[in-house]
């Protein structure tokens, strides 16, 4: 046996997300099935480092899976690109220890979400940003955004239904930076609870309108309750940038 | 009446192009047919200043209309993009001299061609760049465009089967600038024939590798025979980026 480490960029647009659904087609399951070949019949189980939701893109995300041919990597890279869509690319493909995890061995994750603020979204744009006109005060976004530095319940900004017990999270950095007509927020951080880093944007939305105070952020945290903190912001402004083990 | 000039962004993927086509949907008559509630059931004839192939997109394309109603050119703006789907989008509305003409009285254009050179082709450049990862000499893709500037007969460089007969444009510029795993190729003109822009990066690119000499260029100018230049680059690599007046 011999497990690989996948690096992946795709455009979530046309795709459920990450994970297997039964709604329609996931990244997951087009990695999977164009190693199928590869595999000489069988179907090997990828896992993904985050499971981003649908819509949402990767530049580099991360995958293992364990398989028993010999092909060597390079040739594995290029195997599977020829299979894959123009939306999922193969960045690299490399021998990784036994048992390497590509979920379970990440030490923290980076994504970045794009707010576009011009009156009128482009049209390059429209896959991968939110559109959001209104004025917003980016000083007390960034106020509001040290409230979530550090090791923190997040059991307010965890997607309702979820089934994770264990909602604390550490994260280790948010970055908000502008250009004319973008407010970019890179969220970095040990793990992400399901919509949590799009809870955050949205909450830091919502205080960039002045519908909350930064000072807010404390209690929200503290209620617990998916209710207290703002709005989901839209998957199409997500992209997971980097995965550290 | 009254002349509106409006300037508009598309995203090209998915149109025949700019000028109506029987074998598919024009950025064209998208405008034209967003227009006609606001013109009470007619359909105004719009005039695009550059017509752009199927798969082109366009930062800033100009087009002009000759309208009877009073509707403030902001809200006609408004009402246009409501209609529209978001891959198109009108920029700007604002009258226009009566008789203003988007491609008559256009006095240039510039375009920009974007060349990847990385092994892979990242998903997000897959409807906005030509893959070429071939090594390239960028040295002598500059020296070769210095002998496209001025005035030229581009009979070499003007799709097969096209009317016009007089095929003398002048080239104002070609700056060819590089960034990681990119080469842009921007080019500005008085006038562009039919697949010209393309066909000025498809036989750069053919310097790049060595094919051609930057020397060979103006014998391929003289000769005034498509077959004497190289391949039509991708549609996908080309947007219009400024329409002068």
């Amino acid at each position: 046996m011999r497990t690989l480490k996948l690096t992946l960029a795709y455009d979530g647009t046309n795709y459920v997300g990450w994970q297997r659904q039964m709604n329609g087609v996931s990244v997951q399951q087009m990695i999977e099935e164009a190693l199928v070949p590869l595999a000489g019949g069988a179907s090997p189980g990828v896992a993904g480092a985050g499971r981003t939701d649908a819509g949402v893109h990767a530049v580099a995300q991360v995958a293992s899976v364990n398989v028993e041919f010999a092909v060597p990597a390079a040739n594995v890279r290029r195997a599977l690109n020829v299979r894959l869509p123009p939306d999922i690319r193969v960045l690299d493909v490399e021998d990784a220890p036994l048992g390497f995890h590509a979920r379970f061995h990440a030490r923290g994750k980076s994504y970045r979400y794009r707010m576009v603020t011009s009156q009128i979204l482009s049209p390059f744009d429209r896959w991968f940003a939110w559109h959001a006109p209104e004025p917003r005060d980016v000083e007390a976004m960034r106020r509001a955004a040290r409230a979530f530095i550090g090791r923190h319940d997040f059991a307010s900004f965890q997607a309702r239904g979820s089934a994770t017990v264990d909602t604390v999270r550490t994260v280790e950095r948010i970055d908000l930076s502008t250009r004319p007509d973008e407010i970019a927020i890179d969220i970095e951080g040990t793990g992400f609870l399901r919509h949590m880093a799009r809870a955050i944007v949205g909450t830091l939305a919502e205080v960039g309108t002045g519908l909350r105070t930064p000072e807010s952020v404390a209690a929200v945290l503290a209620a617990r309750d998916r209710r207290a903190a703002g709005a989901t912001a839209p998957a199409a402004g997500l992209t997971l940038i980097h995965v550290r083990y």
